[in-house]
């Protein structure tokens, strides 16, 4: 059964990824490293106690959708009413509206356990979050004095409303329609898909953000505007009124993640013949700005996901390879018993591996909430910079994580021999629950061409340099440390992150020169490269702080076994567009 | 829907993997081209037309076990009959038992066809097949005349009874027994599991090979023997007798090929007092040999699995790819409409990386068939030459074949995005299904073992040494083309193939002078590196033998794209075991 690794998340937040000097120059107030602690503690406490154990009862239960009613699985309303009241949704909201505007670096971390004990839960929690943080920077004063202390207590849930059959990765061509009501309401028409958490019986109300467009808006990404829509209109003084006309139609049967309801919903199925109703968030035809908000917010929360699902199995995976006796190891004495498996350098080179990727993948996730936790207590310049480091790590963060994340899973079920496949296991359930990581919130490809695209030109491309400039100096603190623990650690980190350096510098130098498709046929080589040099640079970061042994064994492991990979994806991403291009018109014939 | 792609199949048999010369030497008697073609375009048919369309009604209805007597799926039970009455069963059988002694590299080709229609399908017949290979083998000619025609027809199914609940990995390990009768029966006890097919409603009677220990059997491996243990006893007249004492008493719930009844079987249950009867197959306690004769099949088989897999998800994401249409790729014109998404670099990467990975597993697998058809029809040294390809290409089949069926999986539903979540889609499925065959007949990681230990010492050491110059070869073959469409083909596979025997030396040495561990810590990366390597010689000897402009196009993309993995691979093995035993320690604490 999961536990959640106190000691690795706290050394991570405070020693790896910047918390510890954010406390010392007092940037989040009066929060101190004892409250921190105090904190993670209790959420282990939560997620191993009361959500890991409903786990499996929410897979093999799933939901059910009858009468336009979803039934979610036995205990997980209690489940999530309890945590809602032991106040772990209010964490990060503003303290204006409830909230206890704690760091992003603690949400994400508390984050985690949820999403390790279970993701189909957490998904609930990860979807009010992102609406919250909508509405607080983009919604009317009206709007969040009625929705958020609600939203904020987890007493109504939230969603995000973008899918269309035809509009998946490209929201421009969404075709959900909206029109003016002549007073401050606006009435919604059309289908949305693959809506998590669109209707459930755990709480009173839902409240959807939903896009779409004004009849006179702008074809494209550029006419679209958010919309508040509730599952209940919600009077004045904050009590439910009817019931809106936004149904669903349908759950989706999935691969993982059962206890989540996938909805189908229908915004005016012409019940009322008003369609539902809705409140305008922000700007007409700004809503893919507030949108982003949300997106962003939600990306880094599923790279978590990867990061907490690659941590679960791990345990698992170890726990197993500990108590299962086959063969015998080399040095073990023939006829004597079998060897516990954990015995056998192949099974350590696969727990090694699920590890030491799994931390790396933690660091550069918390290194990016650090990120935005200090852009929004910065101003000016700082800002800026602090800003323009959680858009460079957010891809990343979510890319690598998640890759990680279906990396682990399969290790660990490997690790299971035979028993992995039988699903009582429940080493094949993280499998099929982390598999939507990659996909959802922007496929992980999407990602690349986000890293590369959007993120490489930031700060007229010097941002990124400045911040490979960090992770060089880490390769040498490692080497002027002359730790004999570290081995090769500074060498190899130095090794990967001049590729990434170099790929780098390529990449910007192809946009520069206008050669989109060339530098797009590197992106996901490039993103891995990044994710591997970075998490090993943050792992070696790690060793250095303190003199943990089993850190810097792991940190060494990373170096010598897992960061070589990087020479081979820099040569992808630069020796790799012309046969790719070549092939690629190949295959269209 | 799965078509098999003839064109692949047939050019990787003849031009790739031996056939053509073999043909030409008469080796296989009077078989020629135009009817392996006509073989090959037959069971194109079956698969594509019978067997694919019953995988998604097998994966959702999975079988029932109701007193003893499992259920398949609606239509399982027919589709199997007419299989078998179609002749594919006895492809390979002895003719003296009215098979038609067609080389395995035929088998094997339409069992990848039967295997991309439905692996769950697939499965009974492979079991069949190589109990057909371990009796002709090894079984008295009593047994060969009373057993043999019936599961070379596929009138009766076989099993292969190995696994226990404590020795999974380990053969060594189990507990079943057997006593003798007196006359030529024996009476078996004990518990199986993971028997696939082990109870079905499709066929009369089911063979039963198990693995039990005698008495005065010696401890360990040296004293396991095989019997051949039918559900039903079986008159001197080849008609049914009395049920025998073995029966079903569970069946598991799997993550995928659900069709596939997997069941505990219970050798003696005490309703007879009894026992089960058995015949011996083979020697007292030497039933191991006997048993990997199956084996050997049996995962060479599984590698085709894996490839099998690769080849449907490629065919269903490159069909999703050509009709989805998102976004705009690059040099596609603004405020056009949106490309389909096979135009994005990104995508292209990822059917590219299916289709070359694809294609070189599916080479190594037939090359491995190919050296089993050699050894049966050759004599002394060359007989030798040829086992020793066998037993040395068979790891790499089993295991890089099943890894890109994974690795291919996972992307196919990449490509689908969100569809690929949903098990409608189907390609959830393909990743399920698919998951189960780096685990059994040994898993990716005892192969990897096996290769090391068992396969680089075969002949002194210098059979594998020949094998990597084979493939040098076809670098220098390269080279010397010129051809432009190959790009760095020849660099990019002389440096592989450096690599690969710059590792393979490296290990023979480890094993030479005792390093067992050391060798061990570098099995699974060894292993990646001997398949990628192999399989980009064999896509250059596909495109150096044909003019076809795609084969040289995806020779090159797996060249300048894929092979360089094997630097960071070789890295890992001959530099990788010291952090590795380090931090292997610290996690036994």
């Amino acid at each position: 059964m999961y536990r959640a690794p106190i000691k690795d998340i706290a050394h991570t937040l405070k020693q790896v990824a910047g918390l510890d000097e954010a406390l010392e120059e007092k940037r989040f107030g009066e929060l101190s490293a004892d409250l921190v602690d105090a904190i993670l503690e209790e959420a282990a406490k939560f997620a191993g106690e009361r959500i890991a154990p409903l786990a499996e009862t929410g897979d093999k239960h799933g939901t059910k959708l009858q009468d336009g009613v979803v039934t979610t699985a036995p205990g997980w309303k209690e489940l999530y009413t309890d945590w809602a009241a032991g106040g772990w949704n209010a964490l990060t909201g503003d303290e204006a509206y409830g909230g206890q505007g704690l760091p992003a670096m603690l949400s994400v971390a508390v984050s985690e356990m949820w999403n390790a004990g279970s993701v189909a839960f957490a998904l609930a929690p990860t979807l009010t979050m992102g609406a919250v943080e909508a509405l607080e920077k983009h919604a009317s004063d009206e709007l969040k004095a009625l929705y958020l202390p609600k939203l904020i207590s987890g007493e109504w849930t939230g969603t995000m409303n973008l899918t269309e059959p035809q509009a998946g990765s490209d929201l421009g061509a969404l075709k959900a329609r909206a029109t003016r009501n002549g007073d401050d309401t606006y009435s919604l028409f059309g289908q949305k898909i693959f809506i998590t958490y669109g209707e459930h019986d755990m709480t009173d109300n839902i409240v959807h953000l939903v896009l779409a467009r004004l009849p006179d808006a702008p074809a494209g990404t550029k006419g679209i505007s958010l919309f508040l829509v509730p599952k209940f209109l919600v009077n004045p003084d904050g009590s439910l009124g009817p019931r809106n006309e936004v149904f669903c139609a349908g759950i989706e049967h999935k691969l993982g993640i059962h206890a989540s309801p996938t909805c189908t919903m229908i915004y005016g199925d012409g019940t009322s013949g008003e369609g539902a109703k809705g409140w305008l968030v922000g700007e007409e035809n700004h809503g893919l700005a507030c949108m982003f908000t949300m997106m962003n917010n939600a990306r880094l929360l599923v790279g978590i996901q990867g990061v907490a699902v690659a941590e679960a199995a791990y345990q698992k995976a170890l726990a197993f390879a500990r108590e299962r006796r086959q063969g015998r190891a080399p040095g073990a004495k023939a006829g004597g018993e079998m060897s516990p498996i954990i015995e056998h350098p192949d099974i350590q080179r696969t727990l090694l591996t699920m590890k030491g990727l799994t931390q790396g993948a933690r660091a550069i996730a918390y290194a990016c909430a650090h990120a935005l936790d200090m852009a929004r207590v910065s101003e000016g310049d700082e800002a800026r910079h602090w800003a323009d480091r959680a858009s460079l790590l957010t891809p990343v963060a979510k890319a690598f994580g998640t890759d990680v994340g279906m990396e682990a899973a399969s290790l660990g079920i490997q690790v299971h021999g035979g028993m992995g496949f039988i699903e009582e296991t429940g080493a094949a359930r993280l499998w099929r629950d982390v598999r939507i990581t990659p996909i959802y919130e922007g496929t992980n490809g999407i990602q690349a061409i986000d890293l590369v695209q959007r993120k490489l030109p930031l700060g007229n491309g010097e941002h990124v340099k400045g911040y490979i400039a960090e992770l060089v100096a880490i390769a040498y603190q490692a080497a002027a440390s002359n730790r004999p623990e570290l081995g090769e650690t500074a060498k190899c980190l130095s090794a990967a992150l001049a590729d990434l350096e170099e790929a780098t510098l390529y990449l910007q130098k192809a946009l520069a020169e206008g050669q989109l498709a060339e530098a797009l046929c590197g992106a996901t080589p490039y993103l891995r490269l990044f994710g591997l040099a970075a998490g090993g640079a943050y792992l070696a970061k790690g060793a250095l702080a303190d003199g943990d042994a089993a850190r810097s064994a792991i940190c060494r492991f990373y170096a010598e076994n897992l960061l070589n990979e990087t020479t081979a994806l820099k040569h992808r991403v630069m020796h790799g567009a012309e046969s790719l291009m070549a092939a690629g018109a190949a295959l269209q014939d």
